[in-house]
């Protein structure tokens, strides 16, 4: 089955959306998602950026909060924006990475609603844990995981990959033969170029 | 019938499929294509930006030109990229102001081919003169036109309109209803819109 990669950032508000849909487009090419959680902090620190680009330029942010709402009106998504925005997505990467399979999707997904859905807090490890009890993981043991110094430096492996591969922001789709597609608005896009590929 | 503003930018890249393919999409649907050219110079000198954001963030830039090669491609445009990047776009701006209805659409157009489809460079007075002769316009008067003072200010009006907006880049469509949509992937969600509106 072919299969590609769902690059996403907790923190990043278009990945809420894509996240939301990307396995149910992927299903209708037959193609398989592969969910990698990574953070952008070290990608924008690159650009000279230490917070949010729709917090640095507020022409953009203020574009883009109004996209989301017609995003997410048009998907049957609720919108919340949380507080402080964007959040601390550290713990919630490390989580995700720590892991596998129809857990971690589920589990980021559950994140994304929390976030962006009801406006919790998402760097908070009761919320987490809560979210890890709510998919049927063991939250301790998930946690203690997600924070071994194994799981840490495997994310930061992650992230040395995503600024090697060129990501330019998140969501990103990237197809194996390389190609990336950056935005909930190029998923179809990616689908159909790894379908074909 | 239904019209749509839409707002691009002569030095812009996604400006240029976006002006090869609106008019098809809008009249799929019904609805008719205000042409308003502008520059992005004084949106981006708000943000701090004195060159294009995709020379300023590398990482933005070689994903941006992979992906303007993919649209290209996929609409059957050719793609040269002219030197200098990105061009300096004031005078074809007014020019096509100075033109109305279909000789600023024939026009926008045919500056777009010149300078990304052959790389020409678009602030030469010879080159948008033989562009108006290919349009069947008259150059000298209408470069008369375009230089005149009251379509400098023309202009002027245009970017500040532009600014008030809050139009965050180009290119841009706008629905009489005052939605911003961003961006040559949101044609067909503009399109959609201003024809449910």
């Amino acid at each position: 089955m072919t299969a590609i990669d769902f690059w996403y950032e907790f923190a990043s508000t278009y990945s809420y959306p894509a996240a939301m849909r990307v396995e149910a487009r992927a299903a209708e090419r037959g193609v398989s998602v592969n969910w990698r959680p990574f953070l952008l902090g070290p990608i924008f620190a690159d650009a000279g950026w230490r917070d949010s680009p729709f917090n640095i330029y507020p022409t953009k942010g203020r574009y883009m909060w109004r996209d989301m709402q017609r995003i997410c009106d048009a998907l049957g998504l609720a919108l919340r924006r949380p507080e402080p925005f964007p959040q601390n997505s550290l713990l919630a990467a490390r989580i995700a990475l720590a892991l596998e399979g129809h857990a971690r999707a589920a589990f980021s997904k559950a994140v994304y609603l929390a976030e962006f859905a009801e406006g919790r807090s998402i760097s908070d490890r009761a919320v987490l844990s809560e979210i890890l009890a709510s998919i049927g993981a063991e939250p301790a043991a998930v946690l203690n995981l997600a924070e071994s110094a194994a799981n840490k430096e495997r994310l930061k492996a992650e992230c040395g990959l995503a600024k090697s591969l060129g990501l330019p922001g998140a969501p990103c789709l990237v197809t194996a033969d390389g190609e990336i597609f950056w935005g909930n608005d190029r998923i179809e896009q990616a689908l159909d170029w790894a379908g074909r590929a």
